[in-house]
């Protein structure tokens, strides 16, 4: 009985296994070889529960100086790439369990005690997912920052702002990537929510019921940082829902869906504003690659490439949900299965974040100390296209309600002087006084004022407006927050 | 020119157009058959908006009385079933405005001064969604509170814990009950951070790039209850964001398709419950229904439903995410789909929700004031089952670490204890003591106290454990927490 | 026992059941105000099987003569109007059964020997669907068709061909639109493979396990014309799958899906087409709409419905996927939810293929027999666009490549020629012969030739390719196909 | 010029680039790292082009020559594990090229010709499914004949057939097996759809217009096998659509899903089964694993985790429809977003299949030549649960019938003899004929007969019925038809 069990778990579970797992079917149910990046997580949980049992006396100080021995030892052998993973004992914690109780005997075998793999896998998830999004927050934080200072330089760019891709009304390029600050910053307040759900411990609960040993579950939770902004333990307070829940996963992968689905509309409009035919911005030319068979070529495939991604985090999101749906409780293999897609989902966001935010706002220069290499605007070309489209009808209609005319009516009104300004394919602006007083009599010389790209843009000067008042006002607000 | 255009928009939208719309253009782009639930909100939208028009000193007052004076008729009409939707009007906003200009005149042709559809239909839904996530509120409150009482009544009925859906460890029915009151609390929870941003307002930013005219959002948002926890008004900060934004519908659903997951595994288990095997519980006859050719059958239908209805919650998340997807800023007319879905997924979380808390806990008789028809508990069969497969091995296991043996070697030996059992069809308790000495020397006759069902549930009395101890401090607790 | 039982079913089902359903039950669980449309199926599979029943002598003739009577009156009932459907009759088999009862007595009541609503409803939705799998087919043929003539027209018209959005080669606006056909060519493939699985009987496999009675099963499969191209009938083989496989809506989803994708990306490049900045079409009046706010605007509503609708479409997919997951065997309610989802799908694409139809290759006017109202196509602006981005490059790298220069070495000159005519802002075609020979001796006079955008198009005449004469015979091949 | 740029292409694409791609660039846009599994396809596209580019006189027989040597070396050193995989080599069109030209030089750089990036990585991926395709038709085989075996053993036991999960109708186990079958036969139909439409060639319409070299693509075609069942050639017929359709992988995703949900609900039915309270059949212990905690444990983790994979499998699909929706023409990056998705579900596919072929039909021992170590069928329990539940109940219904009785009376009189036996606790077997008789006069003795399971199960003798006749022709319908 002195033997590790551990060591020869392939050939048998326990004694009451009459056959080992064949290759296959070990292939087909380790985890091992995506958990293992749950590693540090592990360690710093069983180190937390081996600390509480010492503290209420289920182990003795020897033992758990021990295992803080081996454990030491372990985080070494893994961080230099000394250890050794074995596809036979199945996942990241029987592999380190293992080789602590070599380092160590027995009191490798008692650091289970009070616990299972079920209560143990789900809380070094959330230790792992809890520090991702505090890193995913901190690139939230960055690609607003980068978003927000190019919008500084652009708060006097005019670019047509377009509903149904046809052009509206005169809008700021800054005011324009502002609206994207806006997404980014519900994606921070919708991870911090997260979070909260996250950070909570499941540890206690063992496999299902919970367990004999007094444990200390707050102790716990408050060494692992489990703690909320009142400084209280925070505890998952039903040890079957502690062990099956994955909400906290399917919440993740839907925070993260969203924004995936902001990267990809800021993605198409990159790839819109960089067509031929738009020519709005450039991106550098290392976010671009060439064809193989076209020698003009340099395309969007940054942009494109994240567009495309938001296809495969939604996919893992939708392959979660599916996961859970129609489960008993309590714990079941099928479980096994949250871990890969919120990997992925994980590093493909931060990836994307890191690459957006470098290709929005340039990499500093570290000589100059200054950042270079975001995006190029061609303000030219955007307000060249600004005066296409009869931009300004709109305010023509507000003119006219000023000067006493019911707005419906107005509608009507500049809809016949676009008819009349198309046929004759010049802008509104560029329509003589007498043929728009033709049009409506109340026109006076003042019209002109509105009806040009910067008078319009001016005129939007309500809060959350396009008025470069207001997008500085903005500007200011986001410098403010994001400090 | 002093025709409302608005009755003839059918036949041309504006002076623009050469052709009307055919009849199945019209029909594939009309939103008011789905979008006409919007009308209280759009009304009171409406209200919020003249009401700070002529505050602002944008219309008359007389125009403001004689748009609440319309409004008071429409609304009136709408009630009593006798107002005429019209396809042609195309949808709520437009259907209602032309109503009211035929009622006032020009100050109805007034009432569209400074907003856009594009921010109108925003702001209604956001104020419809609002409220509707306050009657979900309430309804996840009542299932919680169903699923409690239940608990208190069964506290110490004993059932299998399951993982796997194999004999794991007893645990209390009450226990059980409790997991899924965490689940519905988180849901509760998410609900209420969605409803933090879905409470915001869109409105004042017009087309897409804000107004010329002197609006006052915030008072309008304080009018409409938009306000943060500190009184403060909640305004959308950028207009093209909140034209385009639909995060709160994706939000919204992502929170239902959850909580539908977790009624999709209550529903497993009913259904497995009620299956003749296990005989656990019974579901009220009208819940159920029976076949037109098996005459013996009652088939839990509800259960069964609910678990199918997840589908279509999951299936409206996914397509509101594959709406989304690419849209270049600002409103496109692709949102537009974002109502029906959001619609039906209201429509049958409220409706299972409901029908979830009386078929738990049953219906309050106003004769007797007594809750009666929820679940019927059969606590025998239930024990019974817990008896099967050996549900307090971990027992024996924690019994002889007690007694210093390591974890992983008291496992083993409890393995080749069950062994032994099973070959001779006996339970671990059945054992005589001399065989089970044979197993391990230390082990004593007050082994059998932690073999018995009753002494295994009571010994794992942590927190979040199923010891009939801990499971009354959890319902206390909830019962606070609700009440 | 003479009363017809199903007239009081919402008192109780059956003896069996002690009160009857709740009205909130009752609402959750019909089908009636969804399955109606399936009355004709009904109807036409209940004939079917009458019919099969007088035959083997398990009814008399009377009884059939008295069904087929009933049946008639019910199907002018329904399509007069007159038909009462009653919410507690269900769903559409027991409304119906209901009132052949009440109009032809015992008969009615006969006509469900052998059968259960199991392999009824099966039945119906198989029949159901595979008609509309035929006019989908039909609807996808006129699309083809009028794709066809449009690109018939549009042969010798050059646009830009984009990979990435970016200018890669002009390719002819003809073969672009062919793209599509071979798309929507490849949908109908699709259909037609889903018809022939749907085309299969379940009727015979009663609720599960088969029937008692002496039942004809291949004669019913001939009678609704469910018989394979070798004229032999299709039936479902086993009982159990018979009554719980839904695979046929779940393929015909995932066929529409992919349908809508296609429908998604044409809407996608019409909307580019038609922005401002592009201005390579328009489509006519009726398929847009104005702005309340924006004088100015016509917007192309259609094509984002259609790409907002996708989302509507494959969500439903995902719907029934989820649906299905995890199901036992055999009949579970969860399956009644798999007829909103396919209703609606079929209904969105059926709208979307016949308005798109229309929009592009507009109407038959009755009176002058010629087809107008389709897209408007502005060669000009098409061919301007070509001019940009050094479109002919590629020309100039298989011009060298022909006089003995490796294709790779080739690619990097015209990189660098490329990179000069930029600097000088001018196309390829524009640099002086001489210039053009600095990047490669070998470069002569008739290099001017494969760098003008019809030189290109011509050049590229092989299987599949853009050359004229290659989109003349695939319009030929497809005119041939879709005749 | 002499140089390969391709080995500095990291440095940058062309002459075109001015910085050379960041290495965080690099690694999100590169795609060596997976799609390395695509080299033999990659090869063998490229040898049948090189032949065909030889035959038709655009390279030299030596050029062709050397092309081979290159490529049969580059064969040997990827098989071998020598061949030096480089991430600035982007993907593993680009790494081969490059070997290939450091190997045979310019012959090299001309393999290029006439074609491009996207109509090469279109062909690979597409002679990749095809054959992965073939495969998977090869297990599904498999998988049906060991469904076929396990039934052929087990005609003759009788389980009950749930509708609901309820007990309905007694069901031979060989039949239910046979439910499966049809479920995988369908997916068999489905794959083999699919491959038709992936066995198509892209190859020869270059980077989307075609090519200028006067290319035989019909002789590719065959060359790869790429021919119809009347041994034509089958080539995608327009370029545009050649290198942006992505249908195939779309298609063949559903297909797996579909696959996969048959999976699950065979999963589904295993776990229910191997629960206590069913105890109807065990898996080879090779297929479970044990609990870290309880030493008792047998877990059937391998079904479980299938049910799981099935999300896995869906989640890619939604995954690859979303990357496609709202694409304009022609190849976007996008679309390298198709590989991961589609190679991890055709693994997790094969493996799930393989797996579930041994757990169900166990393995070929090559010493006794016998199977063994399927599932072991426990003949007893499943009788004794068709016990309960009153599952001849329809069969008394049918007798009174055949007596004459109306079917809905007839089952209304059974649904009271039903409640009648059920409050004395028996079945109606049980209940002695005078009782019975009360029920209904025409009640005789022989009653008995068809109150018997197996009496019942004998009486459902109807093509697709469960009566063991009808089992065992399906059964040998079925061993035909896989032989």
């Amino acid at each position: 009985m002195s033997q590790n069990q551990l060591d020869t778990k392939s050939q048998a579970w326990s004694a009451l296994f009459s056959e080992p797992m064949s290759e296959l079917v070990k292939r087909y149910t380790a985890s091992v070889f995506f958990d293992q990046r749950l590693w540090l997580a592990d360690i710093t949980g069983s180190l937390a529960h081996a600390e509480m049992l010492a503290a209420q006396g289920i182990i003795s100080a020897d033992d758990f100086a021990s295992i803080e021995r081996g454990m030491a030892q372990i985080r070494a052998e893994i961080e230099s790439g000394a250890f050794e993973w074995k596809l036979d004992l199945e996942d990241v914690h029987l592999n380190i369990e293992a080789r602590l109780t070599q380092l160590v005997g027995d009191a490798g075998k008692r650091l289970h005690t009070g616990r299972s793999r079920n209560d143990q896998v789900a809380t070094d998830v959330r230790l792992w997912l809890r520090d991702e999004i505090d890193i995913i927050g901190g690139l939230l934080n960055e690609l607003q920052l980068a978003l927000v200072e190019i919008a500084q330089q652009n708060v006097d760019v005019i670019l047509p702002g377009f509903t149904h891709l046809q052009v509206a009304q005169p809008v700021s390029f800054g005011h324009h990537l502002l609206a994207y600050v806006e997404m980014f910053s519900r994606d921070a307040e919708r991870f911090s929510d997260v979070r909260r759900r996250t950070n909570r411990l499941p540890l206690g609960s063992a496999a299902l019921a919970g367990t004999t040993y007094p444990l200390d579950r707050a102790r716990v939770a408050r060494t692992l940082g489990m703690v909320n902004a009142a400084g209280e333990a925070e505890l998952c307070q039903n040890s079957l829902d502690a062990v099956s829940d994955r909400d906290f996963a399917i919440e993740f992968s839907a925070a993260a869906s969203l924004c995936m689905i902001h990267i990809s509309r800021l993605s198409e409009e990159l790839i819109i504003w960089m067509s031929q035919n738009f020519g709005f911005i450039k991106i550098a030319d290392r976010f671009t690659t060439g064809s193989s068979i076209m020698p003009q070529k340099k395309n969007p495939d940054v942009p494109e490439l994240a567009r495309g991604k938001t296809g495969r985090v939604v996919g893992h999101l939708m392959g979660l949900i599916t996961l859970m749906k129609g489960q008993p409780l309590a714990y079941n293999k099928d479980n096994q299965e949250d871990k890969e897609p919120l990997f992925d989902t994980v590093d493909t966001l931060k990836d994307t974040l890191r690459i957006f935010t470098e290709m929005i706002g340039g990499q500093l220069d570290p000589a100059t100390g200054v950042k270079a290499g975001g995006i190029t605007v061609n303000a030219q070309a955007m307000e060249q296209a600004a005066l296409k489209g009869y931009a300004t009808a709109t305010d023509l209609a507000d003119y006219l309600v000023k000067k006493g005319v019911p707005f419906r009516d107005a509608h009507e009104t500049v809809a016949h002087a676009v008819k009349a300004a198309t046929a004759h394919g010049v802008d509104l602006s560029e329509l003589p006084l007498a043929v728009l007083q033709g049009f409506h009599a109340s026109i006076e010389k003042d019209v002109f004022d509105c009806l040009s790209l910067r008078g319009s843009l001016n005129a939007r000067n309500t809060l959350g407006g396009t008025a470069p008042a207001q997008v500085r006002a903005q500007i200011l607000r986001h410098q403010t927050r994001l400090a």
